[in-house]
C-alpha cells in the first residue's frame, strides 16, 4: 500500500520481557512532512535492552512510552521528502524513527550520516549508540589503561563486543562471559578477545572468572547486573572499576538479584560507577572519528544478527532477554 | 604487679559477634627495651569496627590476627622507658600499641603526639585514624561541595560524628542515620546535623530517607551496609557519590544482605566507591592540621564514649556491634 505507514504502537505493558502481545500493529496514513520537517523510510531498526526500560511503568531516567504510543527506536532511514534545508530525497540518515515503516520527522531531530566514517550497517551498530556507548563507558567511565585485564559480561552482545576490542586495542587482557559455546568462540577466534567464560556451562561462575583472571579483574563492562556482577566483584583487583553500562538480567525481572559482595570494595579501593552515554552528545563525533578509524585499519569489527520485517521487532526484544542474538540485533525494514 | 604487662591475645575466631569469650587474658613479664625500642604504659585504646575484620579467617585487605597472638589495636601510650632517639620518658605518642598494658615496640612504629594540635583523647578520635578517615572519606571520596545533600550513616558513631560535622563545615545539608531517639538528639542539638533519621523507629527506612532528604542525597557516606545502603540507594540524586567507609551490619553477619537497587546507579550516573584511610598516609598532616583547626574554631567537637580496664576491651568491641556506644569507642588503660 503506497502512502501508508506501517507502525507498531505500545498495546499493554509487560512484567516480564516483551513479546509481540504487548504491541499492536497499525496501518494508518503517511504523514506529509510540514516545513522543516522529512519524510523518511525506515531501512534498520536497532533492537536495544534499553527499550525495554522505556516501555516499563517507571524507566526513572527517560520518559517511558505511552500506551497507544509508537514504539520509540533508532534507526537508519533514507529520506523521501524533504522539507528541511539541506537533506534531499535519498539522502541516508539516522535518527529516532520508532517501530515504522514512514516516519516523519522534524530535521532537527535527523543527522545525515558521514557515508566516509562507515556504512548504513556500521551506522546502526560501531558507529551508533552502541558502539559510542562502548567508547565511552570503557576509556573514561572503565579508565582503562594498558596492560590491564577487562572483563566483560554480555561480550558477545552489541556493546559488549565493541568494549571488549576497545580493551584489546588498549592492550588490556580481555575475557568475555557469554551464553553458549558458540558465543564464546566467536570471542576468541573472530573478535580476538584472550578468554572466554560460557557462563551456562559453569556452576560457579566467580570461580571461573578467578581461572580465566588469575590475577583478577581491573576493569568489569557489565552489561548483566545480579549474580553476574556478584560473581565480577569476587575476583576485583586493587583500585578496580566497574561501568555499570545495563544490566539485562534484572531489566524484565520482578524479582531483583540481591549484590552480596559490595564489602569488597573496601578492601580493593574500588569503585562502581553508573552512566548514561547521553551526558557525552558533545562527544559522539570524536567516538566515531575513533571507532571508524579502527574499523579501517581492520582492529575492530561489528557482528550484527540481523532479522527481517517491521513486525518482528517485538519478537527481537524478546531474543535479546533471552540471550537469542550474538552481535547487534538489527531489524531490516527496508533494503 | 610492677614488671607485669597485662594483655589479651585472641583466644577464637567468633562467627558472629566477637565477645570476651574469644579473648584470653595473660600477666606476662614487660618485655625490656632493645636497641631502637621502648618501652610503653597504654593510656587509652581505640576500639573499632575493623577490628572485627582483622579476628575473621580471611580479613582480605590487612594481615588476620593470629590465635595466640595479642589483639591489635591503635592507641595512646606515655613512654616509660627508651632506647630510640627522640622519645624520652614522659612523652606522649600514639602508636599500634594492641591490647597491652605495657607494649615494647620499636621507635619507628611510634609517634609523638603534637600537643599543640590537641589533647591526647583527641588523638585517638577527631585527630586519630577516626578522624582522618571521615576527612578522607568525605573530601576525596565523597567529594563534597556546598550546597550538597550528604547523609551519613552509623552518624553518632566515631567516623560518623566527624564526617557529618565536616560535611556541615563544608556547607553540606546534613542528615544522619541512627539508632534511637537519644542519638538523633545527640546529631541535631549538639553538632548540629540538619534532620537526623532513628532507624530504629522506622518501618522504611528509604521512605523516611526520602522525607528527610527531599531533594535526594548527593553524597552518602555509609559506615554500616546492607540495608541502609540498600534504602540510600533509592534516594540518590544525579551524579550521586556513595562512600563505603564501612559496614557494620554486615561486618559479622554470616548471611550477607542482597543490595537490589545497584540499576539505579545507571539513570543517576552515580557511583559507590570503597577506601581505606591507609592510602591517604603521606597526607595525615594535612587531615590533623585541617581537624585541629576547625576544633580550635569551635567548628568541630568529638564525643567519646569511655568504658574503663582493658579487661572490658572485648565487651567494647561487642557494644560497638551493638551499637551501644554513642560517639567514639575506647577503653582507658590507665590515666
Amino acid at each position: 500500500m503506497r502512502n501508508a505507514n506501517r507502525r507498531l504502537t505500545l498495546k499493554s505493558r509487560p512484567t516480564g520481557l516483551a513479546g509481540p502481545e504487548h504491541f499492536a500493529e497499525e496501518v494508518v496514513p503517511i504523514s506529509a512532512p510540514a516545513d522543516g520537517e522529512m519524510l523518511l523510510e525506515t531501512l534498520y531498526l536497532s533492537i536495544d535492552p534499553a527499550m525495554r526500560v522505556w516501555i516499563s511503568e517507571n524507566p526513572g531516567y527517560v520518559p517511558r512510552v505511552e500506551i497507544g504510543e509508537v514504539m520509540r527506536a533508532g534507526g537508519i532511514a533514507r529520506v523521501i521528502e524533504s522539507r528541511t534545508e539541506g537533506f534531499a530525497p535519498g539522502d541516508l540518515v539516522q535518527a529516532r524513527v520508532g517501530w515504522q515503516s514512514h516516519p516523519t520527522l522534524p530535521g532537527a531531530e535527523v543527522q545525515k550520516l558521514d557515508l566516509a566514517l562507515g556504512s548504513p550497517l556500521h551506522w546502526i551498530g560501531l558507529l551508533g549508540m552502541t558502539g559510542v556507548t562502548a567508547y565511552f563507558g570503557m576509556r573514561e567511565i572503565g579508565a582503562i589503561r594498558p596492560g590491564e585485564t577487562v572483563l566483560v559480561s554480555g561480550a558477545a552482545g552489541g556493546v559488549g563486543q565493541v568494549a571488549g576490542q576497545i580493551g584489546r586495542i588498549e592492550a588490556c587482557r580481555v575475557v568475555g562471559i557469554a551464553g553458549g559455546a558458540e558465543k564464546c568462540t566467536f570471542l576468541t577466534q573472530e573478535l580476538g578477545f584472550d578468554a572466554a567464560i560460557d557462563y551456562k556451562a559453569e556452576a560457579d561462575l566467580a570461580a571461573a572468572i578467578a581461572r580465566a583472571c588469575p590475577n583478577g579483574i581491573d576493569v568489569f563492562y557489565d552489561n548483566v547486573g545480579g549474580a553476574t556482577l556478584d560473581a565480577a566483584l569476587a575476583n576485583l583487583r586493587m583500585g578496580a572499576r566497574v561501568v555499570i553500562c545495563g544490566r539485562i538480567s534484572q531489566t524484565a525481572s520482578e524479582a531483583l538479584y540481591g549484590v552480596r559482595n559490595l564489602g569488597l570494595l573496601i578492601g580493593k579501593r574500588a569503585r562502581i560507577q553508573g552512566f548514561v552515554v547521553f551526558d557525552y552528545h558533545d562527544r559522539y563525533a570524536e567516538a566515531r572519528h575513533w571507532l571508524a578509524m579502527q574499523h579501517k585499519a581492520g582492529r575492530i569489527q561489528q557482528r550484527l544478527h540481523v532479522i527481517d520485517d517491521l513486525a518482528r521487532a517485538p519478537e527481537g526484544l524478546g531474543m535479546l532477554f533471552r540471550g537469542e542474538n550474538t552481535g547487534k540485533l538489527v531489524v531490516r525494514v527496508a533494503e
